[in-house]
């Protein structure tokens, strides 16, 4: 696979399997930053309780997780499966579209260490995650 | 709500929200030890890649969080949303049912922390968790 | 105690305990942003070797959760204990003098995240650490 | 150097750099399950408030972080710096001895990781850490 924003943003934005449940659109991406930027539109499938329309701490963590994902495999140009991930929950979001921002700070020859956080289209921050990201290199 | 085993079994059962596309079965809960076992049979839903069967890791840190935070909830009696959480990836679980662990290690008033660990029927280690959950009250 | 920046300036250049070990010096406070800056100025008791001069890990996480937890205190005016610290190393620092910067991301009626980096005096990023302290208010 | 349980005795017992701060013993080490035990005397050096002789967080996350990195290194044969760490405080020890166990939960090629944690004689737990170190083979 070649690793161009393009294929990743087929990766991120296809209906396969879990993502066929997490239904993000890939909105930019600064490749000299190493920024990744990514929307979930609400949908009540993401709800603790739809009535409500709480997140799911488990949406929240999934989607923190994919952006740092893809952002370490645009940065490293290389598959970079999750090693760790720690989130952060500071407040539930309720029945708001998402913008989840990653940002790799660090992208070694083995491992990458990556910044996510979630907020809504006013910057209300709602997430923050951290993780280790293991960088294979097909030889 | 009262905190028991009955109603907390309800709660992670139920097929509103995201527990829809979560389905978990609690199978056991120790009151003493503070450990609860919950078993997440395997749908094509929960892979990144389908044909494959590779568990997409959001669902791996989806099902530790519930279960954390139920585990939590029985041995306080309280509601107890999640604050933290971190998730290591030891090795990805292929088509497999996953039988997750939560043991509480402590429960003070205000917080309580976690382990949880996910494995097979046989026992391989897939991913552990820790965690820390606000214990909340009401008065 | 009167949670003043005076009053924790001198709690974190004291000479007793732990702090008579880790000889720090408050730089600056911006109240409104809930940052906190603190220098460490190399000592070969840091080092693992000290021929090399590399910082032992131990220490770097000490002076991250050490700025970590009085940013908490100056934001929240109130104790606060680190529940929990994530530390990430991303390069060995050599013989140099740190400068350590806090950010509270949350301050909440009973816990406090943040956010924590150690560079040089040129900006190179060390490490990086991310926690939950507790906020005890005497009532 | 040779990954001997001789020289890493040796490595963790030296006093030199911050090791002359931290003094530590290694007391056992169980190669079949790659867990390794090391016991860290009191001393008021290490607490924040010498009069009080409660331990400094950083001195914790610092024996827990020198017991995870040389059980990793034992199960390893390797060099293995630490990636990253999370420490999480459970209750604060006074004046006690501490007995810092390391268990390694996963040793690859690249990465290991490892659980940790810190009691007094009587099996009292204050602290649990978990991290991810890498694995440096020299070739």
């Amino acid at each position: 696979m070649d690793f161009t924003l393009e294929n990743v943003k087929k990766l991120i934005e296809s209906n396969q399997g879990f993502h066929s449940t997490l239904k993000m659109r890939l909105i930019a991406y600064d490749a000299d930053a190493g920024r990744l930027t990514v929307r979930l539109p609400y949908r009540d499938a993401y709800a603790r309780i739809p009535d409500i329309g709480d997140y799911h701490g488990g949406v929240l963590a999934s989607v923190l997780d994919v952006v740092g994902t893809f952002a370490c495999m645009l940065k490293c140009k290389a598959m970079t499966p999750t090693m760790n991930l720690r989130t952060d929950f500071l407040k539930a979001p309720v029945k708001c579209d998402l913008i989840v921002t990653a940002n790799v700070l660090r992208s070694g020859r083995k491992v990458a260490v990556a910044d996510i956080s979630a907020t809504d289209d006013v910057g209300t921050l709602y997430a923050v995650g951290r993780g280790s990201w293991s960088v294979i290199r097909s030889e």
